[in-house]
């Protein structure tokens, strides 16, 4: 049994701060069981996939050995661990597990992908384990942004490997289990292979706070304001709604919640009992009648996502509720990169109400992530042979090794589809398996190299010609009829731009030899070429083109 | 003449960060005689602006009034101020004035649009001025992150106002003029109408540092790194690019500035004298034989435009050069809020190659713009009765307009087309003018409401289906043709979509009344509902759609 090893696959998540999935195996090489650590998505944008609605690993390789599957968990709730499990679990097909909250939410992905939600098992947490074919796995609690978070401490014929999940340091998370480094440093006592580990905030040089220090910010910001109060955060960070709305509630304020999100999260954790003692709340339309000055809404889009409630507040009503001047919007959250655009806009909208908007992200906000300090110190709770850092873009993994190295660990960077080989006194990359991302488009799950989506790039910069030709035994039949989308109609020599091209590419059917009639690529690719070069001439621009020839005969 | 008014009217710049310009009249209502300050361009974006090359303000207003328009005035050579003098000129045909070295950019602008460069006049500073109609103008210098920049001391019939220009208060700004406190108080002495007071920094709290705190720190940097040195800043900030000349210099090292911009901007500013002693540079071909520690690179591209050297180097070799494992990429900059996605993404491949990225902006970059403190000096220095905020986004000039009055002066807040009557002892808006955009698209400018950029974003986001029909005496010739633009190939149902659309089309046709298949109008609209249904049963998205209808007549 020499041959039987242990190895670690990053499918997402090592390369960009989204759609995690981990591989973990082992068994003889090639033959590894197999488990699945998470199954996220991440979110598109206008400038590299307009009109995609989620982005997630691409599971080509795990499908194509999914007869060696044995479990996927799911390390908590957040969409970029859990987003995915509906849509890909009916090609993946092994049972799910997770804490009871997490479950809550897997569940419900399941159903909506339609698919049965009893594949997904409620698990409790360390000292309990799941048999997973050679794996032993238990959940052991952490302190993140969200509810029962938890790291894994996965045990294998060839030794101990741990995986922190996401996770912050805090001694008083408010909702959900406090960091215990007593129970952490027993889940991992002994010896551990390695430690893929959270790298999100590798760049942050100081200790994190605790979701505590904020209570009291938030309760005096809130009691100091004379009108209405809205704050928004992740619906996700039920602490931080729980603070939020507890600093209303001190206020003398009756509170609101806005955003179906916000309202299903909570839900869920009043459910599944890790919420307790939430502030009474009152719907919508009871908000209404209530004054302004005794109101606070806690809302959704804190990353100025266009549908959720900070949107639609910031461009007028929703659900009957308005913001007016002398109102106070705080944000309770940080701008996710990218994400700046969509945020600044609501800014400036609420700027024309003459709202009062709070945005003090060290004050009012604190990261569900550790900072440098915070990795430092768990790399040693674990005492790891090896530190592997996982989410985070590659230059947070990039850094994240640096530290473990000048921590006197080993380290390497695995990126996904890298499989590194933890049987090794010195874990390294041994193979590449394929590891790209794929988009689900509307209903249709498309890949991301398909074309389609970079169609739709060129078409945006470019715009669209349509040539229509018709011909008859290979003769034109009448003249060529263009129609343009998302171009000028006028361009420098001051015509139609339409007429332009149906002169030029008229000209050019006139002329054209027999064997060019007769050959639809050729004529195809005559008749782009000329369209080109007019668009380029006329505007300045080389449009995309679609050129649909229609042949009749006698 | 009681009837003589002052008038100040924001054209572009009241609203965003970008596209400066700014209107002053004087006289009868309605008749004024105007001048403008600065005509600059702002920078498009994938989500709202793709495909568009430049964003200037919409000269409509101005334009039918132009026989009232009796100069222009460029305050400093930043694109925002400067960049729409040659795309703009030939509507607006007033001379233009501005001091040497901005003078030098916006004769190459005119040039580049085909206009007579010797309409840009070159003037001297304060205390000469310029008359221009009822206006006499001078120009304070006044030090930025370029050099020369000036603010305007506007006198009139009716009084003075003072307009900032873009500033900071930096008393060491390496290259260009200090800022001079007792020149600014002589040459604003008196009674000020108003002051028009740039609101970029209005949010950040501490007072600015000074360009010459920087020379130290990163000389230090520099002299400490191992391999070769790369480094990138806005190309027209003279100053920062002297100061990481002299750097590379002090470390031994030769110096090559990469990037056209960067050369033409060190051209421009040695051949009108503001640059003297700037190290020796040596050519990117000679860089190739220059070994890697003794070479530094300066390059254009801090904001992670595509096409610059910085994206370049971050692809691969640019120009011969590439970067190394353990190379240091200096960011001497700050991202500007929206740029995050690219730069991230240039970060990360900097990453993948090995190369030591230093971004720490609050050490290596100071802003050119004033922050709070520094802003309510300025207020004081220039002690006008009204602190108008401009070059702001509208948080920007709501908040600066609070702090206005919190020092004890008045205020308003005017955004693009508000006019704002100045003679009142307390100005206030008192009509609004068309203040819109225009899109600088390849060659041809269009208007923002044009519907162009929609289509393209619909198309971007919804993909594209042509529908082909031929009808010959009113009843269809063979069967509906579909060709598809960024859309997924095959739908839920599993058949091609193409296939889906043209049979749900031809089932359509074959069924449809005479009296719909006469009716232009009516069979497009019938045809491009069954599209849009089949998209989005097929894939859950409603494609964009341009039915063609062909007619054939016997």
């Amino acid at each position: 049994m020499s041959q039987n090893r242990l190895i670690y696959v990053p499918l997402g998540g090592a390369g960009e701060i989204g759609m995690n999935a981990y591989v973990y195996g082992y068994g003889p090489v090639g033959q590894e069981r197999l488990i699945l650590v998470d199954l996220g998505v991440t979110f598109p944008d206008m400038e590299t996939t307009p009109g995609v609605d989620l982005i997630m690993a691409d599971m080509t390789w795990l499908v194509e050995n999914r007869d060696r599957l044995d479990a996927i968990f799911i390390t908590h709730a957040h969409e970029d661990h859990v987003g995915a499990v509906g849509r890909l679990w009916s090609e993946l097909r092994a049972p799910v597990y997770a804490r009871a909250f997490t479950a809550n939410h897997a569940r419900r992905k399941m159903e909506e992908a339609g698919q049965d939600p009893d594949e997904v098992l409620t698990v409790e947490p360390w000292p309990e384990t799941v048999e997973a074919g050679p794996f032993k796995v238990a959940f052991v609690p952490i302190s993140h942004s969200i509810p029962e978070s938890a790291g894994l401490v996965i045990d294998t014929p060839a030794g101990r490997v741990v995986h922190s999940g996401d996770f912050k340091i805090d001694l008083e998370p408010g909702v959900g289990e406090a960091f215990d480094e007593a129970m952490w440093r027993e889940a991992t006592a002994g010896r551990v292979r390695a430690f893929m580990c959270d790298s999100t905030n590798v760049f942050s040089m100081h200790p994190g706070r605790s979701e505590s220090d904020l209570g009291v910010e938030i309760e005096k910001l809130v009691a100091g304001a004379p009108h209405m109060v809205v704050a928004t955060t992740f619906a996700s960070n039920v602490a931080r709604v729980k603070t939020l709305a507890e600093a209303g509630q001190a206020a003398g304020r009756s509170v609101c919640l806005l955003g179906r999100a916000m309202r299903r999260m909570i839900e869920a954790a009043v459910e599944t009992g890790v919420l307790e003692d939430f502030p009474k709340t009152i719907p919508p339309e009871d908000a209404r009648d209530v004054p302004r000055e005794n109101l606070m809404l806690i809302v959704t889009g804190s990353q100025g996502e266009r549908r959720a409630a900070t949107a639609q507040l910031a461009r007028g009503k929703y659900l009957g509720l308005e913001m007016h001047e002398g109102d106070m919007f705080l944000f309770s959250s940080k701008t996710i990169p990218g994400n700046e655009r969509g945020v600044i806009r609501i800014l400036n909208a609420f700027s024309e109400m003459g709202v009062d908007i709070v945005s003090d992200d060290d004050r009012y906000h604190v990261s569900g992530h550790a900072n440098r300090p915070d990795l430092e110190r768990m790399h040693r709770i674990v005492g790891a042979e090896t530190v592997v850092p996982m989410h985070g873009e590659h230059r947070h993994l990039r850094e994240h090794a640096k530290v473990a190295k000048e921590g006197g660990f080993q380290s390497v960077v695995a990126v996904n589809g890298a499989m590194v080989d933890l049987t090794k006194a010195t874990p390294h990359v041994v193979e590449h398996v394929e590891a790209d991302r794929v988009y689900l488009d509307g209903k249709v799950i498309i890949g991301a190299l398909d074309g389609i989506v970079r169609d739709r790039i060129r078409m945006a910069l470019n715009g669209h010609v349509i040539v229509n030709v018709i011909l008859e035994d290979d003769a034109p039949l009448g003249e060529p009829w263009v129609e343009i989308m998302g171009l000028p109609e006028v361009g420098t020599s001051r015509a139609p731009l339409a007429d332009v091209l149906e002169e030029d590419l008229n000209q050019f059917l006139m002329r054209a030899a027999d064997k060019t009639l007769r050959d639809d690529d050729k004529l195809e690719d005559e008749l782009r070429r000329i369209t080109r070069k007019v668009t380029q001439d006329e505007i300045g621009k080389k449009a995309e083109v679609t050129v649909v020839v229609s042949r009749l005969e006698e």
